[in-house]
């Protein structure tokens, strides 16, 4: 799953009617990096995308996304073209020193 | 799922006889930057690729697009090979600062 | 779906028995850019890859290619370890000026 | 699969009900490369991600990840929205010279 | 499907039941490439990768590795966690010049 931080939120009146009701975040992955002493930190990789989110993320949260066919898993239907959900809030992570 | 800008048409008349009936719009991927002034901006990211679209997405729309096998679930025959799909015209989006 | 361009051809005589049959192209995937004065050209990016051909498409042929399972659906059996499959030859593109 | 190294571990309590129970380990994949003296040694690259681990996976061990609905084959239940799960514990590779 | 170079082999004893009796390669995606005078020849592209392997494909032997879950379909029991598969061995290649 992708490590990743909330940056937005898009809307759209039309798209698949399959997809009423979702919501759909913005998400920036980040990857572990470490800074001049060491220290463990967060840092933005990639391009940012959408993720379908059931769970109530807000802004700039740590979140754990679950991309491709296994997105669909969490949905009430899994047959709807959705290809990124958000599955975890994150709040607690640890790194390797 | 992907959030990219349409930016061109292609046609093929030798092709796999499902997918016929079919319109294929060429995407570009974008994502959020900042410019100078830390305001939120879109930019290309990546490589462009084809869509296939239900939805009617006209040139220079920003769009939501769906890929892999969730592609196929938003057809009406979800056996045939499309790994990327319009899934929704994005009317608004918004950025955290 | 990748655009790409057919660029060879590989033979394989030990292989999955249910490839039996298949022909296989090297296509070498493009992407839009713009030249000096602003005319749409296609550019290569990223790395070449094999494709299944059931079309005919002829060398040098730009070509649309569905990946992962998606490639399967467009097989007679789609429970052969196929991951890509050419499903159409371009004859025509347009792209935003 | 890809080959990677565990770098550390992340808790969610707000989660999706499907993953209760399973943990959640950060793991920053590794590819071959040589030194000077062109004896093999495993680099970083890319970015780290997020893989479920049921066989107990430490600190610093290298593993072998599955992705996508593969992942999701290797649990008791493969309906649920997991997209990388570490499938095996390295305890030895061979590189070519 | 990625056209690659087996360049190593991995052992696990600790690793999902299901994947018992499989033996796993090291793999380097190799692509297309031309020198100076224009002649086609195979270069290194992205990150090396493990395999599975049933036809017995030997060191620096050039493969054919199917990904994803079409890497499951060439296996006796497809409902084991393996994202790829070496599904051939290249005995010859041509390239356009």
């Amino acid at each position: 799953m992708l490590l990743a931080r909330v940056i937005g939120h898009v809307w759209s009146t039309r798209k698949e009617e399959s997809l009423r009701g979702l919501k759909f975040l913005v998400v920036q992955p980040v990857t572990l990096g470490y800074d001049e002493e060491g220290k463990a930190e967060l840092r933005e990789h990639g391009h940012s995308l959408i993720a379908a989110d059931q769970i109530g993320a807000g802004e700039s949260e740590l979140v754990m996304v679950a991309g491709g066919s296994s997105a669909r898993q969490g949905l009430a239907n899994s047959s709807i073209p959705i290809d990124a959900l958000i599955v975890g809030i994150i709040d607690k992570e640890t790194f390797e020193t």
